[in-house]
């Protein structure tokens, strides 16, 4: 609850306009791209800088108010919902690309930024911004930060994280620090910037980050393997990794998702195969051409159907996109859709897929399974339907197995969604006790009141998944 | 002081031949690689294992002993120097390496394998382990872990954070925890593994980390580039740069390092340039040759007198040793070699090299400067003599007024060392107090009754070095 008084000087800050405790208002922010989470917050709020956030901080702390910072809400781990009610954060008015940096290769922008923009205002330049959550056309970078978002380039260019070089922040305690610099090599101190990526909004605010370019590579090309099995398909995502090529993605299609994605897409995609693998490589057009061929050998060798190279940049893009509407796809079919990111390491992942769908089968629920098969990082999917409480509790047992899998295979509970109040209760298969006293030993040193989006990565009770409502 | 009882029960722990409380025995690790710090541990201990640290860790918690975990000593920041006493734990019996995954591309290790056995263990393979720093040949991956240790091929390839993926680390209460595995991404909760990357042994002992390995590079070429003047080798790196190429390597060597190398190695470096830039880059064959090629333009575009391609491996490998020479060849020109490595974003090396040589003529002393031009890093080398009071105080001022000017230039204190000891006195010239107070928080957090490696990072009073001995 928000106190008139206390409202009286969040508006003194903000101004009114930026200001919203309407029921419509409110309601907006209640939930995120996460099914199962909503959860009304008592206001929401729009900041226009870095020193209104302290403002705005110090009061949360004061009043042991939670405060939820939020990009566009795109997140599948509901890092976002406000779970404790409090204050929903936006960076509407936080959207600039304050600087590019061509002489140090850096970007440096503020935390509404579209990544999307990021990318292309990188590209105008000849330079490179690899992250790519399949979001990236709406997702801000302050949200992927604080979620070290992935993507489909991970294998080879790895994650948000690996970007990061530097940040503002507004802790918990109102004190604005900066971490790193435009520097490839800072080791002052703890690394307090990869320890803030990845924090999902839990040890303060982020205000303004800069992040690392690299040269665009020169040439890409694309190509399409099927398989009549999964094992075949795996095989394959090992034995191009072990002859030395790093394919710039590497991803894994089981049939089902492909079905549903050309039921979308209608692009002509082999709804017969039981498994596709997506490959790229970009790089120089040697390079390219000489690891494509390697790569059609290897599939071949490895019993795929077929492998087809992609004839041109146009069609080899709309085999990205249908890619990346997996998601979208998959949703139509039945109301509510999870998709998970169990990931292992990749020598795990026929196992893991196998697992997948045994696990299904078991409790008689339909899992898609699809991800990123270079880096392990799969996403198991469910399509079913949150009012059918029976099939949900089917879901629920269905996708612990899942995870106890995962880790079992030395893997981990989620790849790139982040843990937020979704995961939070599978942690511990992760982490142990002790990892998690770890963890909450530095929340709390950060957080001590336990404002910064409270109930999220740390579970109030074990191995079971919270659905609050509020 | 290690009390009888105490000094039974650790021997009860590791035996009677893993713990030297002798004097002879405690002098070797009274100091490290860094000059001016000496200070007499109450004994050394070595461990056979990760339960044996455990209960080491138990018992100087209990009896607040500080604890030092040093691999071989080889760090320029005291940051293995027992300032405080306490115990000295080596790895000598923790020196495995226990595992190579060829599908998955890791290495995984004990903390006192030395960091060449593991480049070539990878390199017999065909896989390669990028992080390089000087000392290679001697220290030890736990001791590059705790340090973050970069080198010459950072620009390209990163440092040490880049490469560990997981760890086994036992913690100050005496728990053991495992962070990360063999997974390219993974984002349950807090990044405690890059949080210990780095972390210089005061959170806690790494037991044992695994790393990521890379396909080793087809090919490389090494060229040596000669300037009349520094501003033209620092345009050229920018040049390079900003040409939308990123060279494995990108060393600045000036006029006096390169004597004191040459009277050292007889190998015919040129003594008569200002400034060399000594360039490499690998991958490709194609890509290298059109690389190099593009190099040799910019360079001889930028002024520079000659541009010189190694004919043979065997002339770039005399080349690449000459340069990881450089700070023993300094060492031989008088009994005192300070070896600095302020760090400022590329586009500022002129200015950094310039503001160097200019501090060094207004305090009287000799400062050769050498370093990682791609990425900042310079180590700035004073030759001097510790028994010399008076020019030890001229000496003083002037590396705070070189990294005053660091971060003045949006750079940092140290690149690639370490804080330790030595640099704590200016962490706050990078970090300010807010920034300090937010490490301090972690440190607490981990370390209550600060036991693990005491006395480094952060400093008990700021901006003055601490000279203590015990």
């Amino acid at each position: 609850m928000i106190s008139a008084l206390t409202k009286a000087r969040l508006i003194d800050i903000v101004s009114k306009e930026n200001y919203d405790d309407s029921n419509a208002g409110r309601l907006v922010y209640s939930y995120d791209a996460t099914p199962q989470f909503q959860s009304m917050p008592d206001a929401v709020i729009a900041p226009r800088n870095k020193t209104e956030i302290s403002q705005i901080v110090k009061i949360c702390n004061q009043f042991h108010i939670p405060l939820i910072p939020r990009g566009s809400g795109t997140n599948l781990c509901a890092g976002t919902c406000p779970t404790e009610g409090g204050i929903v954060l936006l960076f509407k008015h936080m959207n600039q690309i304050l600087e590019i940096d061509e002489e140090n290769l850096t970007i440096t922008v503020q935390p509404g930024v579209i990544t999307l923009d990021v990318i292309q205002a990188a590209a105008k330049i000849g330079l490179f911004y690899p992250p790519d959550p399949s979001s990236f056309a709406i997702s801000t970078i302050g949200g992927n930060i604080n979620e070290n978002s992935g993507g489909l380039r991970g294998l080879k260019y790895g994650v948000t994280r690996d970007y990061v070089i530097a940040l503002e922040i507004v802790l918990a305690n109102g004190q604005i620090i900066r971490t790193g610099g435009k520097l490839a090599k800072d080791v002052a101190g703890y690394d307090l910037t990869r320890l803030f990526v990845g924090s999902e909004g839990t040890l303060g605010v982020i205000t303004e980050a800069t992040l690392k370019l690299i040269p665009a590579p020169q040439t890409k090309k694309t190509l399409l393997a099927l398989y009549q099995d999964i094992d075949s398909a795996a095989q394959s995502v090992s034995n191009i990794i072990s002859s030395k090529i790093i394919p710039a993605t590497l991803e894994f299609l089981d049939q089902p998702t492909i079905q549903v994605i050309e039921d979308y897409t209608n692009i002509g995609l082999p709804i017969h195969a039981k498994a596709v693998l997506l490959i790229e490589q970009d790089g120089d057009a040697e390079t390219v051409n000489r690891d494509i061929m390697k790569i059609e050998k290897i599939c071949k060798q490895g019993h795929a159907l077929s492998v087809e190279t992609a004839q041109s940049e146009d069609e080899a893009e709309k085999l990205r996109n249908a890619r990346r509407t997996a998601l979208s796809a998959l949703a139509r079919l039945k109301p509510t859709t999870i998709l998970e990111d169990a990931t292992v390491p990749r020598s795990e992942i026929a196992k893991m897929v196998t697992a997948i769908n045994s696990i299904a089968e078991k409790h008689q629920i339909t899992i898609c399974t699809f991800g990123h098969a270079g880096d392990g990082n799969l996403h198991p999917t469910c399509t079913t339907d949150l009012r059918n409480d029976e099939e949900m509790k089917r879901v629920e047992l269905a996708f612990a197995e899942i995870f106890e899998k995962a880790v079992e295979l030395g893997g981990t509970i989620t790849g790139e969604h982040g843990v937020g109040a979704m995961k939070a209760p599978y942690l511990e298969l992760k982490l142990g006790e002790s990892g998690i006293a770890a963890m909450k030993a530095i929340k709390h040193a950060f957080d001590p009141n336990n404002v910064m989006n409270p109930g999220k990565i740390f579970a109030k009770e074990a191995r079971k998944r919270l659905v609050m409502t509020r």
